[in-house]
């Protein structure tokens, strides 16, 4: 069977078999999931699928792609054009939870399970997550260099919002009494309340959400 | 084979044999992992290693009610004794980050790969943990009818302080710059900064960290 060259990635129905997959690989298991259960839960046939994956493995590695594509396109690279380093880090901790709850959550955790991965493949996505990581930390050290950071480590600060934000994926449900926009601005709430000194937070009323 | 019947939860061998086989089944997934590699990474024989379990699903179980068991038994339990609520909070923030620092971090993350599980046990686990949850979230709402809580949402926030803590375990490295205390500390610091209100804060400076 002739593949096609793999769709760019703001295909929406690639997006689509990502977050599909994404689901069952984390409720059966990446080894117990088969092309064809991913192809069951899109509708599609298997030779059909075949038309936008390579492969199981390849699959894995280009939906941990995916996930760190949107982070750094919808959250991380908007984020630099927000000159105040406060408001900067309320967009980022927002729209990063928007994300995982906006149905990505699968994606987000499904980026942890780099085992299944070749040891080249599972280097990259290590590095890429790194980098977002040093980003993240990079916004506290400038807000400490401001005096606007609490006293707090920025490095285990880091990973706690971090932490708080993906954890949202194993707990958000759409059905659930918050909706995606009040969880978010909970957890922009409670992060930037828990890093920055009171007087840089009085100044960030107001959530800046990115709609889709 | 005799087996013996499995020794008390304050076995140290039992709980070190634990630790190691949550490390393996972490790295190389529950389905790849086998007895014997559980018994190499304690030094015993298969043979051995089978007077303290009785096979490979009962094991993962095991090790999730052992989480579990330390969690209660060492924060949870003790924190009610801690008449201000306040103080209680920071009780068991600090010393659910400590039990994950200490070495536990792989049972904690094992608690939720619970697809391998049989479906009785898998809801014997969910309860678990959902009791868990509630109780948090009790402390909480108690600090919200004092007066105590900044204006956030209680689930949101109970989730939030789980997964800055369950987090721990993907990232606090012995070897690393900051020591369990420190972690736990900052973990705590920020947590109570984020959730309190400034008033309730400033009269809970001081770790309180159980030393085992």
């Amino acid at each position: 069977m002739k593949r096609q060259t793999k769709p760019a990635l703001n295909n929406e129905r690639l997006a689509e078999i990502y977050r599909a997959a994404a689901q069952i690989i984390l409720r059966k298991g990446y080894d117990a999931t088969s092309v064809n259960d991913i192809a069951n839960a899109v509708g599609m046939t298997k030779a059909g699928l075949y038309h936008y994956i390579n492969g199981k493995k390849e699959l894995l590695f280009d939906i941990m792609n995916f996930g760190l594509d949107e982070l750094e396109g919808e959250v991380v690279t908007p984020a630099y054009s927000i000159a105040d380093s406060s408001a900067r880090l309320r967009f980022i901790i927002a729209n990063h939870a928007r994300l995982v709850t906006r149905g990505e959550g699968a994606i987000t955790i499904l980026v942890d399970e780099i085992t299944a991965l070749t040891p080249a493949q599972n280097r990259k996505i290590t590095r890429r997550k790194r980098e977002h990581f040093d980003r993240l930390r990079e916004v506290l050290n400038q807000l400490k260099a401001e005096g606007k950071l609490a006293d707090v480590d920025t490095t285990a600060a880091t990973f706690s919002l971090l932490g708080m934000i993906n954890w949202l994926s194993r707990w958000f449900r759409q059905d659930g009494n918050l909706t995606e926009e009040q969880v978010a601005n909970e957890i922009a709430k409670i992060a930037l309340h828990g890093l920055l000194r009171p007087e840089s937070r009085a100044a960030q009323r107001g959530l800046q959400v990115v709609k889709k």
